[in-house]
């Protein structure tokens, strides 16, 4: 199956204590898309600027990214810039420029519109709520949101969760947007209100996936040499869509694969800046980390006796 | 086989947003404890001043703890005042006061010299050193530490660790000691100056186990209510040290599961006071827990097809 992502296309900036890029690829929907390529087949919507590098971006096309829903308007493409400290957890945001991001209003493609997996990448919850509108009958619809959105269109985020399958959101929306400082609760609060699965992601501290009953969680992989944390999270997004729309199936022991997948995904693309290791990897390193994740949780669990 | 740790048994009064404790039972020693007594006969050295409610601290010799190497001295017990915030993850030291603590110099029973399971709770590096030139031949020492001995005595602590088999630290800890903000380098520079283990506990993150070329991750236990934090590292590393000696096996896989028993003591203590819940669980208990643990984690690794 092919997984249908809706996000930001933007050129970033990122000053980290290792190096620096300017004006590299970079944006939720890039970040996924080229993740999730990994996998299957992805369909982009997004909006560029006239200066976007599209030499750059079409690289994507070749990994079996379709953007045939990108639109290219006439001004400045969103950019981004910040800067990592020293232990590269806290990112400071030096400057952000919408640009032609500011007036997106996502139109999907008539041959995108039966996507069965669908990632509503982070963007205004109306905007994501719209999209909704246009699409047939996904089989499985995610969402990404950020505290931004949290803070300033709160009703229309509480609107969207009623109607999307699974959220993914890190550990501090979580308790901004439910009121909550324990993540258990506050994944009980989420799913009180309409999703089956709630992704929570601690950044270097692995992701727990709240699913019915059942509760999962993925560490981080620990890595010697964290380059950029920039897409950790919408590659980890990318990976895990992309895995269940390859595999097309929800089961639960399917879902925590694709955590894991996800997992993966992310701890490859800090290796670099912007999405390059992403391009460099292969399904064999995918599958080798994947086998030392297994490791690296594995324990007998019957008495030693 | 039987523990043996050394450390301190204090009075803690304790703040949280969900009531507070008055000079309850803590301390490294205590925590340490009544967690390893639920795993195996367990040997205590501490100090206690004339103040100490001997009479709710004797319930442990009822486990299987053995009393003998702890002092009475005149004076004021160790006190120790904090409070937490709202999110449990910050911690205010409102008050310590050692009292007879400070002059402790430890003093190991002649029928505990032969003990093979050492746990050298945080206490001074000298006095952690001086232990260890008053047992025979253990099989197995670890240490703990704090922020406070790798500031004030730092070569007496890397002069110890030279001696130990494994280390338990936080995160924080592992960082100031070592200067690598990365937990797997830094993991390596402690184990290149003498430890073959190193254990680095990140609290409601969970806790890493470096041991020669592997690399083992336990999470916290996803808990709906976290009562007070205080005491989870000690029972943690009582639950992991207990597990060893009773098992007296020291493979690779059994510390793996060492380290989920330790977190597995540390995810019940964190629901009481002081050592309260710890006195009211038994081995169903522990062993549904470990259950659970294992079902948080578990995936099949192998591809979906």
């Amino acid at each position: 199956m092919t997984v249908l992502v809706v996000g930001s296309v933007a050129l970033d900036s990122v000053e980290t204590p290792f190096g620096s890029a300017d004006d590299a690829l970079g944006g939720s929907a890039t970040y996924f898309a080229a993740s999730a390529s990994h996998h299957t087949k992805v369909q982009l919507v997004g909006v560029v600027g006239s200066d976007y590098p599209m030499d750059k971006l079409r690289v994507l096309e070749g990994r079996g990214v379709d953007l045939a829903g990108l639109e290219h308007a006439e001004g400045e493409s969103f950019r981004w810039r910040g800067r990592y400290r020293h232990d590269l957890n806290s990112c400071e945001t030096l400057e952000t420029r919408l640009g032609v991001f500011s007036h997106f209003r996502p139109k999907i493609p008539a041959q995108f519109k039966n996507a069965k997996y669908v990632f509503l990448g982070n963007i205004d919850p109306r905007l994501q709520l719209d999209v909704l509108g246009q699409v047939d009958k996904p089989k499985l619809v995610a969402c990404d949101t950020m505290n931004f959105w949290i803070e300033s269109r709160r009703d229309d985020l509480v609107e969207l969760i009623k109607r999307v399958d699974l959220i993914t959101l890190n550990d501090a929306e979580a308790r901004q947007l439910t009121g909550e400082s324990n993540l258990v609760v506050a994944a009980r609060w989420i799913m009180a209100r309409g999703p089956k699965t709630v992704v929570i992601k601690k950044g270097e501290h692995g992701a727990f996936m709240f699913h019915g009953t059942q509760v999962f969680f993925a560490p981080a992989f620990p890595l010697e040499s964290v380059f950029d944390p920039t897409g950790a999270g919408d590659s980890f997004a990318g990976g895990f869509m992309g895995y269940l729309a390859q595999t097309d199936d929800l089961s639960e022991a399917n879902m925590r694969r694709a955590v894991v997948v996800g997992s993966t995904m992310g701890s490859f693309v800090v290796e670099g800046f912007s999405i390059a290791r992403l391009l460099e990897i292969g399904p064999d390193d995918i599958a080798k980390r994947i086998a030392d994740f297994h490791r690296l949780v594995a324990f007998d669990a019957t008495s030693h006796d």
